[in-house]
């Protein structure tokens, strides 16, 4: 450091600390507690550095043989348990990691490794490489997930239930419907998913604090060893980026509102009232006072934890927000956000698979929660094949619907003389009208409830995850 | 509706309204007023549906032409700026289309318009087709925007200016490069915009209120028809997705954290202190109080609304949340943010580009900011291309800085005795080191700051775009 | 303006625009489209800062007059709707009325109006004065509210429904007890707002544009004058503090979310399974695909606007942070945020009155919703007075819901003699635990779900009001 | 638990799990590894309970002291370190201190404990006990840094430096009103934090889980011997009641943005090119590659955190967002932002406090960025109190401007003559305007720079902080 501005002992505020070190700020400032498990990333990163180097010349082939060496022991620390961090020496991951190749190899070759190289770069690279792996994990879990939904889909197809809008009973839907209507919104977070981990997958290495490397590295050769797809081309931007983080963060929390919707259907189709899926004891829990509660804690932790999702983005967006160009300390802030997400949205795709492969369904409530009032817009549409014009039929059918209400009869107990007494176009085949399952096969245009509608969703899921 | 629930006149709790009509709540729950925007889409729309249900023999060919010829006639209302909303009746710009239809060729085939067919699936196609319209305008100003930045980057290629890390002077680099930082964040937002376009581009006609379509509506022919790019594949989905206006707020939101930052830095440098870059009058404005106030009020203007662009995102994030599926009427929150999104993002790129296209930068106070300080690290470089371990010249470097300090001499003037008094490999060459153009050079390794490396970022940050 | 930097006409960079004017910039910077809301304040601190400048002796008495006079017809104008806004000039509410003075009295005079005065004060003032007025209006609506609550808690306390935890059935409360729960939630709102109006009440007028004002001005009569509180201490805070806004966004934010909760409770107990309420048809609306629907539109505004004002305070703490300290034009987005979110609150606690003035509740399906289950509790607090240790007595009661279960014979119908067979110390008299009407009456702690406990709440509630 | 929903063997949809037992889910689930760090609340709470109990006689006074003897040697062992958590099985805190409450005085009085008890009202006691007395430290964190402001305000009334709007020099101010400035911003957060405690400090137990304790205890006499301030009034509410973690969170957040502030104006002012401040060695850090380099690290983590105090509230916010009412397993996610953000805001502002108290000024530097433009007001001021309006005077003195621009000449250096061309009021005596001095004491209307409305800002200060 350039100077030593040591606090005047005159110049005494009163404030809480005026001494030349303050242990709060040591600890305020390192990152080696949460940085450390990026060990592995910058123990690769640091090889391919030392190999690029070593081809450039700018250090020898035996220097290079030496620093690998003394690296991988490094590495064989950590993935042992035997790593011994050095408390308020070594503030990060690749502080620590130097510090100790020194100890192994000797300072002369170990001083070596960081020629040309910055921290800016390597926390990037090292962030970068862990990211696309634990993504890669999580489209693996997603697959899964969208697996089960596709397969629970084909199996119980024939199971009908009301179908809701505005959480009113409106129409007779598929209990696979309602899978498959999560299904394709969790296609489209696997889709974005896959473009995300394309831009994460970018290096930085070879970028220096922010102005390039001086010895004329090899940032292609570096890339391909550590698995980047591409490079990034502006070495400013490539210390400064962040956005693979908050890009990540923005999808998780996409997904998690995915997340905390179809939690919210289960959690009330759970109810007493509802009852049309039991959730398996393994998701559930019982009450500290009261002896007959099983509450669908799984789900109410997996509603609950889109707000946390959600909290890593807007906070972090808050981080970046207004910063000057290149690194600031403040991007600090965005490595714990990225753990604690990544494990939020990994473990919660896995916990919802295992809520819906182990779910037990009703369907003889899903059956007494169906209402004649359902097939309303079906009778509406029985006078629009005889030619009415709908916003006719949608007021006679209102009118049916108003004649059940009054007499206390259910819609399709009304007798056909009274139907017909609202509207001389009925004729005898509106009894077929009342009917769910026909309901449903009716809707047999593309996305519809039919069952070869749903059948041609499935396979069309099916063809997105693959 | 199906049942008169009037308050019981004798029912008063004394609260704001208990009698059959609350004006409050007409308009809490209009639309109209902000949804008239979509009033080409919605026709466009009426006119493709009422093809297919003629296509499927639901309605007449005859009927078509009617409904076709009087939705027509209603778009020109529009457009002429003579349609006249019905206050407390159009409370949508779907009611208050088929209103005036209904109007214009009578309502006994107006009433066909509608038959199948629900407004859940209405605003969704609408509001589709509306933003994959406006996303692909905002495209072409994106591309704009990079055109002139890699313009301006490859015409002022040589002029130099400091670099920073944590706001602090760091290394020399090249104005162009500068841009280039931003230029790549940019073209990032516009690799994600594309993607963005296609998810938003798909079709959720005939998706019907929740179950799909009874009168086997051929959606294919309407998506082609209306220029949509492929179909949504379940009807539940198909209603509730709001998805692709989350996306767009969250593309948005980021692209608006790189106009902050981009702002932020071209705001320090139009301080006095900096003095390093001129806004034109145009984007500048004075003070009320103090006549010798030049303010950089489109940069502060363009770095507080990505708070604006945030809270469209956050808020709409919030609404989303937990809400169970198909549609709620909590969606109709989903078109104010668009709208205000969609122009604040647009206008925002628009102005940062008339601001860079027009900003008058001052090469010699950029030259005057440089430091001789900002050499330390080619300082150190040169030793290490003379076999002296990084971490050794980093030592060494750093007591040049001290020495230079301590005896108020700039580092470049040391004199060469006093240099190899700190370290006896320094040669006379070292005097070669303290150059501002040859430390930008020296940094050719891709990415960096040489010249070669510039062309080569301008270069395919073109091919970007193109 | 100190100088004229005109884009060079050689500069093209093919940018959006490069000559002398950007329409659009002037579009982006003016506010008046929005500030002119706060004609009536910027009037009456104009007022009010000419009559302290009069008292110092700076501008005449009766130039003081002449002031006063035309300012007064300024505002009679907006009041009359006859203003004229003259686009492009008047950029905000402070230069249009100090252009329309000038043309109403003469330059000269009105030309002495902003001594020593900035409009970074005056728009503070104009803001603070407005916001302070329409706290104070929402304050009303919100006691309003309370009274509802607290009268139909009075009036409807014999009802009893069941309580619920995770949603699920848990134990048997009165239906005032519910009310009550949001009623002490949002008497906590009303409690913060009338903190929160005391810091929106101080004033700023006197700051200047950072510095304070030279002219010896009394700022204690000025804030007098226009009802304030106290004054702002220091000048560049006074003039750069926008937390009065960011603190009633957070207050409204945190009171939406009540209103979520409280809809979403509502929303589910007006489903067709739960059916306890009805909405009055004021706060609902009809489907136009489906005749049977009635949608509780209202609430799910309530609830869906819950991120509306999350949105609005998310946005500009977005907009706030790390901005340099006194005035930045980013503070301008500080407005239309505010603007709308007063109008959503507002509007939200109104419409939330009149739904609950207006529902319709349905006893008869609240208490055949009540399950014998949750008596489960009272039947362990059966043992409990017994001196059986309650985790004792948890386990028994829980093996008597599983005989219930099995058996499908419901608790309460469990024969003595199953229920004694499962455990000895059960006596006769633990029939009469089976009574919902008691089970409730027996919480008599405070805050409990008994008669007078509640009435107690009432009470208390009904202080918090006054 | 009621039943054993086992997933059928048969049932395997190809999901994650299917068995029994999801380990996954018991990590999900479990809190036991944050909120351990409750220990000492739950237990002081559970002998407030135990004794409550006592009083009303549904234990015995023998039981009693039995019970809180044994949670003495409860809270010993993990005061002493030596609580070991029993893994998978401890899944709280208050089922980890019954479980080992059971083993050191046996079960038969240990399962007295919970009589008519709930976790819900014992987590929101532990939680609110916790909470107020973090935040009551955090006062006197705050009132320290207060007493630093007000400290060094006082000792270094005499320094001189340019004030900013939107970041231009704008007028002359004391380096003491700049930090009073924040300093009545931090003083406002205080003023909210002891109108927060005392929400906060409101005891729930007695509770129940929902509907209150039917055992008659006197929660007054507990809520006395926690410490609680009052009770909250329902029972539902009172378990369910997260808002004042919610509102903890806003006020943090808020707080925080006050940092970002205050840290983002320190770092413009320790670039080099502003060079007014520089940090003590113990708040900044050097670079890994550039050896000149003293980075402002203190105030960029400062700055950067404010964004994750943010995150903690917007998370919870969402999680918040239209859950039902009582106790929902979402509320879990309350306790971890509770902690982060307590930790988060107490560290900074005790570091903010030690960078305040060690800072360095560099008078020189402060007086070296006064430009003679910054007086441009006072020259008009100086012709208003000759009695030309002041709109007349801003135009005078921006031609004044313009002349000093085209000259090349500094303001205060043009010729009497010069000035005398651009308007003939100016008298001899215009010379005394050019002191930045004088500018500043002219300043002395409340609030203003001058000395003695300085010296009047620091006793308010002091009054508000006692």
């Amino acid at each position: 450091m350039a100077s030593q501005d040591k606090p005047n002992a005159n110049m005494l505020w009163g404030g809480r600390f005026t001494g030349g070190l303050d242990p709060l700020m040591v600890q305020y400032n390192e990152s080696i507690y949460f940085d450390k498990v990026l060990y592995k990333q910058d123990i690769l990163g640091s090889i391919a550095f030392a190999r690029a180097n070593a081809k450039s010349g700018i250090i020898s082939q035996a220097e290079f043989a030496k620093l690998e060496e003394g690296l991988r022991a490094v590495e064989a620390e950590w993935a042992a348990g035997k790593f011994q961090i050095v408390p308020g020496v070594d503030e990060d991951i690749h502080t620590a990691n130097e510090r100790r190749l020194g100890e192994i190899i000797g300072k002369d070759v170990a001083g070596k490794l960081h020629t040309g190289r910055s921290r800016n770069e390597q926390i990037a690279t090292d962030m970068r490489m862990w990211l696309r792996d634990e993504l890669r994990t999580i489209e693996k879990y997603l697959c899964d997930f969208l697996g089960v939904i596709a397969a629970r889909a084909e199996r119980e197809i024939d199971v009908i239930m009301p179908g809701y809008t505005h959480l009113q009973r409106a129409q007779p839907i598929r209990w696979s419907h309602w899978m498959l209507s999560y299904g394709f919104a969790f296609a489209s977070d696997l889709e974005r998913l896959r473009e995300l981990i394309k831009r994460v997958n970018r290096s930085a290495l070879g970028c220096g604090a922010l102005a390039g490397n001086p010895f004329g590295i090899d940032r292609e050769m570096m890339a391909k060893e550590l698995g980047f797809d591409s490079l990034l081309w502006n070495s400013m931007g490539g210390v400064a980026d962040r956005d693979f983080v908050a890009e990540t963060l923005q999808w998780g929390s996409m997904l998690m509102q995915h997340v905390s919707r179809w939690a919210e259907d289960l959690i009330i189709y759970s109810t007493g009232e509802f009852g049309f899926v039991r959730l398996a004891d393994a998701y559930s829990t019982g009450s500290s006072l009261m002896p007959q509660k099983k509450n669908p804690d799984s789900l109410e932790l997996l509603r609950g934890k889109s707000g946390r999702a959600f909290g890593h983005m807007a906070g972090f967006m808050m981080t970046l927000k207004g910063l000057p160009s290149t690194y600031n300390k403040d991007l600090q802030e965005s490595v714990e956000p990225m753990l604690d997400h990544v494990k939020t949205v990994g473990d919660s795709i896995q916990i919802a698979n295992g809520v819906l492969a182990t779910l037990a369904i009703q369907p003889e409530k899903m059956k007494a929660s169906l209402d004649p009032f359902m097939l309303a817009t079906d009778l509406a549409d029985y006078l629009v094949r005889k030619g009415v014009p709908f916003r006719e039929t949608h007021h006679i059918s209102g009118r049916c619907v108003a004649l059940s209400e009054q007499t206390g009869t259910p819609m399709n107990e009304l007798t056909f003389e009274q139907l017909k007494s609202i509207d001389a176009r009925f004729d005898k085949d509106i009894a077929e009208v009342f009917n769910y399952e026909k309901s449903v096969e009716m809707r047999s245009a593309k996305g519809g409830t039919s069952k070869s509608s749903v059948l041609e969703q499935i396979k069309v899921l099916k063809g997105m995850v693959a």
